[in-house]
């Protein structure tokens, strides 16, 4: 079985966070300078390694084996967040990178071929998961031409010639090239810790429905209205909420979660009756049923409310995004070997947040391991996983990766 | 009894509606440089109505009869919201000033000395009711040398230089001047209109209590976090938003009206668990009994929920008006003239509204007169009267003014 170096991986992972530096975590953004600075680190570390690597014409940085064994992909990705955590999505690529050493290092394993790639922009500054549907075919020419950044609103098309990566290719998907995808990541929620794991296996990404609901009455003086004739279209706003807050537990499953993140109200003054609000609803399930289930609720509370009046109610869908289950052979090979490494403290799970395996996992069989997240922290700054969590965490990724390779 | 002259005072209400004319509104906000002027056109009026008019150290004008019999005080605003209507305030100013010529054409009332007033500022650009405060001692020079403008910032001591105001004196109230006070003004509601009334005759102003409320949860990840942990301030706001709702009708007289202006989450994204929420909340009613009901339902629905958790609730009141009651002799008049002139279609309601009236209501007996609202609408300049009931009004509060002063 082959040993990862844990010293190593964590000066690497060290090494990275360097790039972008924000007091105890990283602010690297897709194509800022810091991130194009760390993705030329990471070519010549790959290089290092024994990888060809290439940055490629959106910013994905890809190292291939020159191996010729059975091959897998590992990776994740190294933008961050603004003002994010210095281990959501570099350590997954520092994994894949420490993992194809581990395999070269070991004669036993060092015919197998892992190709490494740290996916450009997953965390959605200049459009979804780019990298990773770039290579599937999902984001092409015409999205880059349209794609401007998020907060800035610079064209992509600037940034990427600024970044000297203009007019290079894009890496694509090869038909029969690789056994599988695997992506280690940070949990980003409080669930291996609170039940005192090391490990997570990851067994399913779960889909995400958001929707955008509008309440229409009539704006009004608030002392000069009497209530039977008020329609009041944040109090319209508010019996919905509650429905919906009474209804969802009785159609949800164990890990289902529904938010309402923003709400508003116009005018939006104190002695004005709203005469317009507006509410941003999503829900997650890992079980495309559940969220269909809760679709059909939620367009009939709104349906039902909106003709009971006296506001009338818009309920529109934002997106679908289904979810991605994970191949059940893989998990089978990460569990045997958490079994080993930390025997009873590692357990299935879903994945409430997005990832770039639900991208890749379209076209490969993927899975994804998860780490502790400390108080689980995510997309903040003081974001962290203990070290010794870190270490073991790699160490099961290298040996599910061998397994997965060796497998027939 | 005196006569009104309809078309004099439909002329001055047009004329008036010239400085600062916005559509088929006004924007004449207090001191505005159209303010000014309408203030100096305003007083031209009233000594050609043979009144002694002053332009006071606020901006107030007060026009002051010669006669030497029984003496009231007729007054209302004519300063505007915002681009805001024709009628709401300078109604009551002209009717004043109308009622003065009226009396004096009279050979019967001809001895009796009615005053009339411009109230400043009664739409609070500088403060609450300055005007009336000012001239009743509760607007000083401590609170002109604090009062900046509520859009612009602008010292108001800049703004009444400006004006050539500065070292003005300011009018003040003077014990046993007058029997009373009388002011009128457009509904600013549907009431009259929806039950086809000409004259409401009002026998209180609501008192109006205002509070904010704020939620304190934890902010979190809406992927990651399963709901039986979650401390979501948005859920937490709209729980207690529906425990109001249930409770406040059993509390509540037949004119009781509560309202939620303003909510807000934060960071308001829409895959983040809010971990702060804000709304602000406010009652009125004509009862001080039942403000104080409702004041303590909101507070025990506050505690009881804050002490179950998850979220944290504080509830703060921001301000307590309390309610104005109108004099029964007063309104006794009012009814009586409305009788003759609109039999069958008048009616007595309490104000939702806040008015000058409240505050020289608390120095002087007090009485109101409204006439419909088109539509109810108010604070926007479509607002707006049918010339016949604008004359109708005039008619009937000249009438009840006469019946006043020649009273016992």
């Amino acid at each position: 079985m082959p040993r990862i170096n844990g010293e190593r991986l964590l000066a690497d992972l060290r090494r990275m966070a360097d790039f972008g530096r924000y007091q105890t975590g990283v602010h690297r953004p897709h194509l800022s300078p810091q991130d194009v600075e760390s993705r030329h680190w990471l070519a010549s570390r790959m290089k290092k390694a024994g990888l060809e690597p290439v940055i490629d014409g959106v910013g994905t940085v890809l190292g291939k084996s020159a191996r010729t064994g059975p091959r897998i992909l590992l990776g994740s990705h190294s933008d961050t967040q603004p003002r994010g955590g210095w281990l959501d999505g570099a350590m997954g690529v520092i994994y894949g990178l420490e993992v194809a050493r581990a395999l070269a290092e070991d004669p036993e394993t060092a015919h197998l071929a892992v190709d490494v790639a740290s996916w450009a922009d997953e965390e959605g500054h200049w459009g979804q998961m780019v990298g990773s549907r770039s290579f599937v075919g999902m984001f092409g020419d015409a999205e880059i031409d349209k794609a401007r950044h998020r907060d800035e609103g610079t064209a992509m098309r600037d940034a990427l010639r600024a970044a000297g990566l203009e007019g290079k290719p894009r890496e694509q998907f090869e038909e029969g090239r690789y056994r599988g995808y695997l992506e280690a990541h940070i949990e980003q929620g409080g669930v291996l810790e609170a039940t005192d794991k090391r490990i997570g296996i990851v067994t399913a990404i779960v889909g995400i429905y958001a929707y955008r609901l509008t309440f229409t009455g009539i704006q009004n003086h608030a002392g000069t209205t009497p209530m039977p004739i008020r329609k009041d279209a944040g109090v319209a706003m508010m019996r919905l909420y509650n429905e919906v807050m009474e209804t969802f537990p009785r159609l949800a499953g164990p890990r289902s979660v529904w938010t309402v993140g923003k709400m508003s109200l116009e005018p939006g003054a104190p002695a004005i009756i709203p005469g317009k609000a507006e509410m941003l609803f999503q829900f997650r399930d890992a079980d495309r049923a559940i969220l269909d289930r809760f679709e059909a609720a939620l367009m009939e509370i709104a349906a039902s409310h909106d003709k009971r009046g006296p506001c009338a109610i818009e309920c529109v869908n934002l997106s679908r995004t289904m979810p991605t289950v994970m191949d059940d052979r893989f998990l089978d090979a990460i569990e045997e070997s958490a079994a080993t490494h930390a025997p009873g403290r590692h357990m299935r799970m879903s994945s409430g947040a997005g990832h770039d395996a639900q991208i890749i996992g379209l076209k490969l069989p993927a899975a994804m391991l998860f780490v502790p997240s400390i108080g689980g922290i995510s997309h903040h700054f003081t974001e962290n996983t203990a070290d010794a969590d870190i270490v073991l965490g790699c160490q099961v990724f290298a040996d599910a990766t061998a397994k997965i390779l060796e497998g027939n």
